[in-house]
């Protein structure tokens, strides 16, 4: 495995296989297997799980990491092309993400969406003008519209809950002071319908997932033996549901327009999730949530603190799927 | 040893058995002890000596370590409990620690007074908050009273100088722009009742250490065989004195108001230890500071750079001690 | 090898030996070789290759690093002797550095000309201020007036290539919006010098290297049977020239003034390096730059873009030299 870009470049059965190792190494460590290896890790954003647990999982492999954040002790860098550099940006792409892929074995880059141009940040522009300039083993850490290392934590958390795989799993909308990017509801969205589940995204009008992301997920779906449709009417989707996974994004409809985005969601403060959304869910129904989480602005304390929350499982699943990641893409 | 916390959690014959181990590993070293062990480091605020030294410190045992800094590089966390989080910080505490805890064999976290309100700073609210969401080995880097490790490092360094059992040891407030915490005071001061000694807190009015702090400093001198008082007058402290540890602090007659802080010290801009004050004290005196400190305004250069100070020691001695406390704390 | 501080400490046949070992180790990895090894980076300025390459040489050698960065994460530190702390800075480089030094077997340090007075920088006031304060092995990371790694990383290009050790060198000054220190064109100019190379200074008038910088290097030369010489006429340098090594840095003219820095430089936005500069260089002419660089303001994309750039390789190379200064610093 060269890259870990996207769940979908995947089959379900190479999916089975990761979560299969990750099972494995979770119970017969290998402290040796990544002696000597380097992953480098390159953070254009803030991150707590994805950092910690990668140096982590490396050094449970007897691996080893670095940590470069570019404008925050390494140079602020520029990602455009043809520009004239006479701005605060010292470093292009194009010179420091080659470099810094010369000095490990395999890269790992986190870059969030831009949020100004909906079509640019599907199309993944930036990570794919990074990704192309080098041919080492690569690992996206979160791009414009992606999070497979989170996608795959959460599929094993499934797994070690025994979820039934054709259980209902809910994606619901909450809010959130400010948009947030696409990247973790198109991730778990993917997820969820790769591994055939009766798939349902809840969320207010105007922030409909893109066409383009809805329709990959429905031809995974279809393949895996699942189904997946959206709905703005909270009964409809809970009805029975075996996971409620909640993310919070921006308005789809007005993507990139901060100030329409504001409007649409000033009425939608309701959308935080307490106890009575799960009235109707099964009485099994977990909580999901890739972290991190406003408290008792998109999910309340009561249902974070409750029995039916998995976040922490989730968050714990980081370590052991990354490690299988690391460990088929970098074991001699 | 699960914890260390703090040094009134321990009987003087573990601290000394603690500091026995850090003495051995000196002379013999274990590169493989901790293999493939991982410490966790949160710092909520700045740190160079407790960073690099446990850093260190694993390395040098064989095992690895990462690094969090809320705020910089990752999210700004929320400490406070039930709060609407609707502000700056993205995660709260109670997300983020436990599934910190759960990539490494231990945390140690770092989280200095809130300076706001004495009675929650003396209570450690927001430290043993986070103590109490993780169930892993935990290590307190600096809390909002307490600094364990810098106070086992100073008790190695007085050993280390065979600076006797029951020699006067004078902890003395010194000038500083503002208030700082009460942590390293706080420890300093019980370190030297445990271990035994003729303890004299040297302050000016409106500084008295808490009662809290000097109650149960003055339990452990009782029991040590050793002694606690405290003067406002340099003379009356300083007379035969084997060491003085230099430290600065908030006014706690004011603690919170900066105002009337600034109005206190404003006077006391003369308490920056010059070689005068060692006139009286015994020829032997050493001087002590934590590090790091502010030269001609807390400690005069004369003083750090001359025969006395044995700041680098304590400094150095950080790495002995922190391999002791990880190695029974983490050795399988 | 205690010191690695600048490349005019060595014989030639010293740094011939190190590239020598460099080669050796890319061939044949010695990924014990540090083990339990401990290389302490402090950086007080910004970095990307040299911060990712240095952790990645120890972990290729089996040994471990940390990094302290004051001002972010760590205190603020002062480098001035004999100030009053009552400012921004919490520390003293002469408590600091020694700290430090007392975690690691051998320390770096990265410390940028203060760019005010030219005569300070040329003695390296800063660097050797820290460098006086500690007995460990030492690495310069750049400082004011050096960079001997990256010296060394391009001395191992120039041979990857087998450019000749008589080819023409020259060293061009290329224009960036504000004032960059003397560190690379000096290190440059001193290794090509000595390397034995026809080296030419091109810059433009109030651009001249320092009458200091420039006779060291001419020393260089002559024992290297190399010659050194300078012009402000492109096609004066460039005729023939195997190498173009271009470097943006501040008028020494008017070394500390940056209205009169700015006032010259403004006028001199045409010296960007676009492909019509290597109309009359040999036909093999190499484009070298340590990067940063900013594209189209320094550099036109097509030239960085194009066959005669090796800046990847002069990045990749700082991997194997700084493996061999580790090597032969701390092998034990």
């Amino acid at each position: 495995m060269k890259r870990f870009l996207d769940l979908a470049d995947f089959e379900r059965d190479e999916v089975l296989s990761l979560l299969e190792l990750a099972r494995r190494l979770e119970k017969q460590p290998e402290p040796r297997a990544l002696a000597g290896r380097i992953l480098g890790l390159v953070f254009f954003n803030p991150s707590l799980r994805t950092l910690a647990s990668f140096q982590a999982a490396m050094a449970r492999l007897g691996g080893n990491s670095f940590v470069i954040t570019p404008g925050a002790g390494s140079w602020q860098v520029e990602t455009r092309p043809g520009v004239v550099m006479d701005g605060a940006a010292a470093e292009h792409v194009r010179e420091g993400i080659p470099a810094l892929a010369a000095y490990c074995d395999a890269l790992g880059i986190r870059a969030f969406a831009a949020g100004k141009d909906l079509a640019s940040d599907l199309a993944e522009t930036a990570f794919n003008a990074m990704a192309s300039l080098i041919d080492k083993p690569l690992i996206n850490l979160e791009s414009a519209v992606n999070h497979p290392c989170q996608a795959l934590a959460d599929w094993k958390t499934l797994d070690d809950l025994a979820v039934p795989r054709a259980g209902r799993f809910v994606l619901s909308w909450a809010y959130h002071p400010r948009a947030l990017p696409l990247a973790v509801p198109a991730a778990a969205l993917h997820m969820a319908a790769l591994r055939g589940m009766e798939v349902i995204v809840l969320r207010p009008q105007g922030f409909a997932l893109p066409d383009a992301i809805m329709e990959r997920a429905r031809r995974a779906a279809a393949a895996s033996g699942g189904s997946l449709r959206e709905t703005a009417e909270r009964e409809d989707a809970l009805a029975g549901a075996e996971v409620l996974y909640v993310k919070e994004w921006g308005a789809t409809e007005c993507y990139g327009d901060s100030e329409a985005d504001a409007r649409l969601r000033s009425r939608l403060t309701g959308w935080c999730v307490r106890d009575d959304w799960f009235t109707i869910a099964s009485s099994e129904c977990r909580l999901m949530h890739c972290l991190p989480v406003r408290r008792n602005t998109a999910i309340a304390d009561a249902v974070l603190d409750g029995a039916r929350s998995v976040v922490q499982r989730e968050a714990y699943n980081r370590l052991p799927v990354q490690m299988a990641v690391l460990h088929r893409m970098l074991k001699p």
